[in-house]
């Protein structure tokens, strides 16, 4: 067993650094989140196959790792018919599938209106790729139940809490509603069969240009389309929008009472985190099916794609209750986040290390580790070496600022301390 | 689908409620070894099939969840010739193989003596029963390295810390050593290979007691062994021995080394926590065939069985580097503990529920809301009822103590406050 070994395919161990920092950025987004009031849940990391593969879950029912059943027989494997019989359970793709099962299942334990923090790893068999892992931490808050946009209101603010609370400064939501989009299509003249892939390529306008995407659409969608309408709509849509009313209307060809309701909720959330982080994207789509209203992208210039994003469900957390349940949720883009927020958020202030010598007993050290611990610091302890360079290089690597040589003294032993090199 | 879902078999969700309680017991335990040094690591839930059937996992390799190949089709499944075939990774049983394969991965990565903080879910197939779960969470520390016993030092000092700060005090570590085990079995003439399952005998002394043990001896046993030499321990076995290192190589018939190693590491710790909290138990012989020198067992009168175990595993860790790694690890068994904790440490005095009349603006709503939030509150929000008694019960039953009425008043909106029964 002496070959070299590590984790899966397209799975990460952390070191302890790595660790910390990742503990750091996921507590002051549970903090905060709970201060505006979401509710800490779980769901097991595995769920039934039957919920995984109800149909909620998209394209990225695919992606689920399957789970083999146990107790199977080499005969049983040869006489199945189809290779759904090989596994009843399966890993979670995501964490809204769970959710809208443990609503079905807790209905009546959860509160009429439930704000809801949902964190946890989630499994997907994508093909391994620089940046992209098969496991990897999703933070969902959702507010099930309020079908007032209170409930984008609360999300929005919240969010942008733990935003400054981890020294994330530059960053914009985008908004729009998923039903001004279908009012433009329907001006446009485009058959609501075809609505789905008209968006697909509305998505594209920020990568290829409205010049790009009128291109795609001639291409595609030749003949099914007003493209006067879809000209205007698409010059306008790259440019930036103000938050009113009749601009909103105006550019969307819509009906008024779902522009002021847009323009209502995001005004308030501009008015508490500052107009700067609030745009009225018209090109802004989304790429899951189930949005039914407002829609949400959190933008930040050092993030390639977004920082996360969500919107308006109302048809999807109440199908295992065959029933419909509004919802609204925001799915914060965790491990990019880490990979976001500053260095200076990295400082371990309050982290010693004591280097003991040989002739120190155990008990002499543990006294000296618990007075430390009683003054508030996290306390490692390392053995002295006659190379102490490469003792402190070590400590230095492991991120201590702050070392105590631990020698005997006159009496009792003595600490000697020191810093150690903080360009590191 | 309008069907009763739940989590699958043996699988639990957790309602905010009592995440509160785990997150609260989980942020305890992780914030005081870290202030011992344990340093935080995360390995991912799947493990390659190779890693977790490398027989380092004794019995639980048999309860080890196998994820489904991905892309298998049916003319492959056909023709297998072995089960294995089917399935390349798992789900992760225990965290001690992921610890020994981390540190093989990441060897010139990690300090040389390396304290891990290791607490993550683990799963096993276990047949579901009242209290036993496929899914649960573990929560080891290990120091890797160290071959002295201030590993054992270390090791007990800290989780002494972490039950103290989780106002658990009725606590008792039970202490022995494999090798005065050993011995008492050389002295009484019993073969090498006979060890494992005499041991597994005297194991249930606390169960059976000392008539039964000779018994269950002689029954499975008889003329592999000197009933005089046994006897004569499991009697004094049963009795409460002094940490004095004649009375332990009286007891244990050994040679005296091993007894002054466990009388001085144990004695050290005693003094630091109490030496209530130290019991040497010489028939205390722990489940799992790796440990090799100093075992420990957590004993709570609450709980049936213990809240946590470890010991000395100086062959395990190093066994996919194909080298011997000197290692001493506990499991605090963090199921267990959450149930121990007292009700106490559920107080949530910095939660408040904002009830707001139909007359409140959101905007009005969010400002209160965000004031309250600065002032250090958990802050949730609820739509205020005609029938404001059942408003107060739900948020009676999620916890909260304090409400405050937000309506209306002359100019800016009014609080009134009032506290929910505390009876509760």
């Amino acid at each position: 067993m002496a070959h070299q070994v590590g984790p899966a395919r397209g799975m990460r161990d952390f070191l302890p650094r790595d660790k910390r920092r990742r503990d750091r950025v996921l507590q002051t987004i549970t903090k905060v989140y709970r201060q505006h009031g979401f509710d800490p849940m779980e769901t097991p990391a595995v769920e039934d196959h039957s919920t995984l593969h109800s149909g909620l879950g998209g394209d990225n029912e695919k992606l689920s790792f399957g789970v083999l059943r146990r107790g199977l027989q080499l005969e049983d494997v040869a006489n199945i018919s189809d290779l759904q019989e090989l596994t009843d359970l399966g890993l979670r793709f995501d964490l809204t599938v769970p959710l809208a099962r443990y609503v079905a299942s807790h209905r009546h334990e959860l509160p009429e209106v439930f704000r809801a923090l949902h964190i946890g790893p989630v499994w997907r068999a994508e093909r391994p790729q620089k940046g992209r892992f098969r496991q990897f931490v999703q933070c969902d808050i959702d507010i099930v139940g309020d079908h007032t946009t209170l409930a984008e209101r609360e999300v929005l603010v919240a969010t942008a809490g733990a935003l400054q609370a981890l020294g994330v400064t530059d960053y914009q939501f985008r908004v729009n509603d998923r039903r001004l989009l279908t009012a433009v299509l329907a001006a446009a003249g485009v058959a609501p069969d075809s609505h789905l892939s008209v968006l697909i390529t509305l998505d594209k306008l920020d990568k290829i240009g409205a010049e790009g995407v009128l291109a795609e659409l001639e291409a595609t969608h030749s003949g099914g389309y007003d493209p006067g309408v879809m000209a205007a709509f698409v010059q306008r849509a790259g440019t930036s929008i103000a938050l009113e009313v009749d601009a909103v209307a105006d550019v969307m060809s819509a009906e008024k009472d779902v522009a002021a309701s847009l323009v209502s909720w995001a005004s308030d959330v501009a008015d508490v985190i500052g107009s700067d982080h609030v745009l009225f994207d018209p090109s802004l789509v989304r790429g899951m099916g189930y949005y039914t209203g407002s829609i949400v992208e959190l933008a930040h210039p050092a993030s390639g794609s977004s920082l996360g994003g969500g919107g308006r469900y109302d048809q999807m957390v109440g199908r295992f209750l065959g029933d419909d349940v509004p919802a609204f949720g925001f799915s914060l883009g965790f491990e990019r986040l880490v990979e976001v927020v500053e260095d200076r958020f990295e400082s371990d202030t309050d982290r010693v290390a004591v280097v003991f010598s040989e002739d120190i007993s155990p008990a002499e050290l543990l006294r000296v580790k618990k007075e430390l611990i009683d003054a508030g610091h996290e306390v490692g302890v390392v053995a002295a070496k006659k190379n102490m360079g490469s003792v402190y290089s070590s400590l230095e690597s492991q991120g201590y600022r702050a070392v105590a040589l631990l020698q005997p003294g006159q009496g009792a032993a003595e600490l000697e301390w020191r810093e150690l090199d903080k360009s590191r």
